[in-house]
């Protein structure tokens, strides 16, 4: 734009050339703008797939054309994905739980506090481990337990020095999603609820636990989308900076 | 019965007047039968008027149809109600949180074990002395602990006795209806679960506890209607025989 | 803990050392205490595993870790799990329609009253059946009777003894679930009713016959979840002690 | 028409004029042919006027431009809009229970058949009162029989006869709504469900009773909207025709 | 029961034994009593199966139950449940689009009223084909017009007098259901309303005809199940008798 | 923008001053640019205030920022509102039915088609006024026929001439909402189909409509929220240009 | 009609015989009066038919009776459908994404104004096709710009030209739709909105973004079914004309 | 509990005494950490009162409970309620809007990071004041803009440098909820997504942007209850510690 503007005084472009050219400029300049703040503010962040719903050919097209020195993550994908993205890349790696795809161009600068990731149950391993894949690779430390539901609530009491000492805390659960109220309850830190549409009947895949969530009496308690480890993962991150 | 048999045999009445006579006895059979069962099965159990929907002039026509020697238990019944039953029978005493009027006639039977009756919050509270009010003129002790929500699970272990040594739990919650959880996880015995319509937002009038209580995953949970306290406190007392 | 406190006040142990010991004494004690509430308790009860959303290995793996003499019941394992369970553990046996699994190592004490088992159709069995798993191998005395649905309710009355003599009742009913309704009104014991997804088209899943028990007229009626045919058996063993 | 016709042959009009008349004759046509077709069907309907929206301007108007020689049946009417017909048509009378006001002008032609109107509590008689005054419009003999729910299932049985001889049924019932079921099994005739918004909770305002009547599973049962007592009553009359 | 009596009087049994025999004798009475009605009402209807849910032997072991000179309906019966019944039975057809083996023992009483089936689109066939299967064995006059959607209204006039002469209309639809309000609008005899899971997206596998056909404008219809085109035909031919 | 350019050029604003001015004039441009595309496109509509959920303070803060010389539209608007309104500006005038206010400060530009706005009911009058009120004040003729609903479908074919001359349609209908589908079917031009919350039990405060309307089979339909007379009548107004 | 008249006023037919053919005119002449409406005003149009639910050997049948020289779309087509269509008529072409077949017969008159379809992610691309697809075989230019979700709304700065320029919009979009509202704001041309099922958990088949998608806040904006592309290029269509 | 060893040690109390003291002692202990260890973090954090649905009294009588020295925040408090509190507590104030009734014993202490509280229109206001008289009395120093929704989204951007400065940003929005879906693309810190119930029809009381925000596709968005501006301004204050 400087250089415009000189050879503007310089005499070599007309003011109708200018003005023509900063009329388009403001847009470009949001997109510009947008992407070095975004990149700046990104860093160690990598670049995110949704898998779900993309043909393969689609998804190794995307892979092309992202900055071949950026860390990226593909969630909710299948083994047949990843297969074709191992040939095209040969340092992704495939975490068969968590559906995930982790492509690591570079370390990411590693964060201070804990994310704890919680579960109620078994079941709810494959969400719990989207939010760990999504959050290791954003340079959080991860500390997980799994099968801490409220059926046996003597069990958190075991992890209890965990829930004091974690910067977020994640709690995944099915079924009636009660755990989130209860680590509410304990924690004074931000704790980040996923509802996973494990269970059967009322549970509605996912509408009871949800709805649990959402009405959590304890204070200090967020909800994300059901099954959503990856954002959860990344919310908790955002947290932890 | 025996009678039209005797009065047959002894050829007063024809065979046809007999098999005429039994051809509807059946039904008036089953009604008697029924109501003797029930009778003796009911020993201390009050009849019981759902005043919402009926007219006072409705509810005054039923009361006087009832046996005199009964107890009677009105629920859901507003202050105008009771003043009209209060005119019409001057024992009668009304719970104004609880909305029920008592007509008290002798005192039931006691029974040995106790019910526990819990609320998640001050607001549940209502529901709560329906099923209190239900109880006890069943003939039943109870026990009743107000505002032990998990927000603050510690306030529970307060109540770790009284959990351990009630015969029957009642959990009555709103919101996110978690407690009933945490209760079915602590107790041995059984707990019967009360959705509330307290709340706000999504908890959709008790759709939010109504259906974590459902998918509670502690064992030996059972649920009944949002804000049916007198279903609760009722259920119980057949549990407590 | 009687050991410690010697020790210390024989000078073996210094204060600052029990003080250090009771602070983290009170989550081991609630642990410990829990447990061995529970063993007590739980003379006769199974342990639990819910098989759907884990894996086989995972499956096996709780099983190991599981106490050898215990009694085990696993809820919702299709054939293949039981294959696997069944070489690690040649005494486990399945049950096709139950679509459980149950280890037998000792006798469970036999209770007094009998748990009346109903379903309102042929196709609600594999519910009621689970049911039936869930109680007998907590010591109860199970008796059932399929297909008495309301269609034809002169075929309850065959079964009126039965209603009138069992402690407890389990009613089992897709579609739209009014057996529950008219068992509450004949029965004096309570009814525990369990809404089962058989059905089409507005049943919704199990919605209708669950929205039909929970507003049943009949007082003496509890709910638990949509084809949990495990909490109907269990929550019956709760009140049949 | 045939005027139109003859007048033509005769030359009275020219052939343009004819096709010009046929050309918007069949609109016409339609209208009048339907029209013709409903009244002689329509022997003793009367007009009806659903009042809840209309304002009481908006009533009087169409009460006048209705014939003046048909009965008129105003449903969902509150006092407001009766005092103001009264004013206008004094044979008009008001059925408060019912909300319904009727204007008879003549005596419509007596049916054979009985409708037989049950209701499963004291609650749903509005409901069923609608049913009531719209088939007795319609020129049919009506029984009644209120409060007759499957709590108490023996009351069923002492209307055996009048469920047995009635020609069409109409069964009203809020909360659960399991009474069609009942009456469904039992009778031999058509019987129509209506499903009433009373109760609380899970009722949902109508939906239980609603689903509960669409599932069911004995045959014969058909269901008209929430409340729609003067559907239940309409219908009722076309097949007792 | 005339023996028992007649016996007694001649002194054959004790009045202890009469009154003993009578006092099970309501209920096997009832039994037989609705029996005996219900044999002597359904003469002309089949005995009928609904097949989901339900396994192969059960079937085939329900059938051979079945009095052997019953006309039988199996409804919701896949391909290879009518192999197995086939082989069992070699008289029984079987209706692909319907899904419905016929068992034809003997010719049902031919009924006098036409009933006419029709369906909005060419997907809804399949419900039709059910509804027709049932409405001929039970001894009715069934016309069918299918594809007459309100989408082009102007082919519904072409039925115009089918739509006129029928006792009985069943409107069969998807998607939004609108023609049951038409042909409601348009006929005189009693409208049978059968929604289908027939669309995509908000038709939300067919409460959107479901609601549509509850809240149809149109005096005369009333509404059965979604897809439930044997209940659709049943309660036809009951109209019809 | 010009003069800064000329400015820096005549060397009266330094090269940095043009830079950062430069740097915030896109956000501002935005702002500006689109102003001006839409004070263009927008010639002869009016500005739109919402007024329920705002008190009426806020409501008369919004009108004094308003350019006087603008035509300004007031919806949701209870009469109270326009007492404060009438107050302020004495042009203001106010539809009841429609609950609309208008302050006309200038003729709107006429166009040329007609949009046709039709009601099922004359409940749906309301939502209608709002309609003819917002596309009348964007410049539009407007022809209404009110109460035309489905159950009379003959009254359509009156109106005939009418549907194929608008060059829009809107249809607002309640209860089942079929009215769309069946103006969709005769009409050749695009039709707004609005659902309304008049009816009862299972519309569901408009929840019947809006699903009848969004799964019509006929081509040519789109749909706009519940009671939402104004953005038909906005939607119209942009297809009529 | 005409000759009728002349052979009636010529004695070659009687009274009668004109008038009972006059009775079956104004329904034949409905009939035709709308072909010939529908034909002139479809030039260009499509047969369309809607291939789910449909039997091939369905699809085929109606293919051949339509008219040999119309264009014909038929959507929700899989492979196996066209490879039985290509059979038929060679000229046909398969879009795999958009699961339509079309068979063109003639080139459509080519309209003037401009038809943008955004998506706001990859997956939604398929529904995206379709509408592509039917807006084309109308005669309308198409521009389509995909994956401009709300997630970088920068993105939809660059393409602000095309926005303005556009005639009519379509936007498609999944998950929480709120693409529709932004460019609502920007456009000040009709949008058409289109929720997808793409998403998980709480979008609920496309009940998300179609909530979003009603409850616009931005004017211009109308909506069609949950993955109905075909209508809203149909609809488009319909405004550009 | 030093000082009980001490005793036991100097002979003062048996060692049975200690043990039984021990017994209990660890529930009181959780308590009593629990308290500890939240008074540490709730270092100028209020207590708080949830006032819907309790009763005057009830909320006076937890306020004279309260420890004296604290800041207390009552929630959902209308005018009769600070009456009343207001008379017992000279200092509290009142905020009409945001219903919110504040007792400030001390100055909370001053965090840095700013929170930055947007809403889509006027009428989400009162959600908005709740979080900000939450955040603030929490020692948060708020930012707020009201009115930015998307129908304008250029207003966006004239607050661009708020978005990128403030440390958390709470976005509030009823309708369709699509504010929080831009502003999470825009924004690199976590935004808190609040629906609220503004709106009619199809938002079915804040259903609608509850699941547009759950679904937001923006990464680093989480959710509270519908209408929970209490909920929203106590999370984003322990994000902003």
């Amino acid at each position: 734009m400087k250089k415009i503007l000189q050879d503007y005084k310089a005499g070599k472009v007309s003011l109708t050339t200018v003005l023509k050219k900063l009329k388009t400029l403001p847009y470009e300049d949001i997109e510009f703008a947008k992407l070095d703040t975004h990149r700046e503010i990104r860093k160690g962040f990598p670049e995110t797939i949704f898998c779900q719903g993309k043909t393969t050919p689609q998804i190794l097209q995307i892979l092309q054309k992202l900055p071949a020195d950026q860390n990226i993550l593909l969630t909710k994908a299948n083994k047949t994905i990843f297969t074709a993205v191992k040939k095209l890349i040969a340092i992704a790696s495939y975490n068969e739980a968590a559906k995930t795809i982790v492509i690591p161009r570079y370390k990411p600068r590693k964060k201070k506090g804990t994310i704890l990731i919680l579960t109620a149950g078994t079941s709810d391993i494959p969400v719990a481990e989207e939010a760990v894949v999504t959050a290791e690779i954003m340079g959080n430390k991860v500390e997980k337990v799994y099968d801490v539901g409220v059926a046996g609530v003597h069990r958190l009491f075991d992890i209890k020095e965990k829930i004091f000492h974690a910067n977020v805390i994640i709690v995944i659960a099915g079924m009636e999603g009660a755990l989130a109220s209860i680590v509410g309850g304990l924690a004074s830190k931000p704790v980040i609820a996923v509802p996973t549409s494990v269970g059967y009947g009322a549970s509605f895949h996912g509408i009871a636990p949800l709805l649990t969530m959402l009405n959590c009496c304890a204070e200090g308690v967020a909800v994300v989308n059901i099954d959503n480890g990856f954002g959860a993962g990344y919310f908790a991150s955002l947290i932890n900076r």
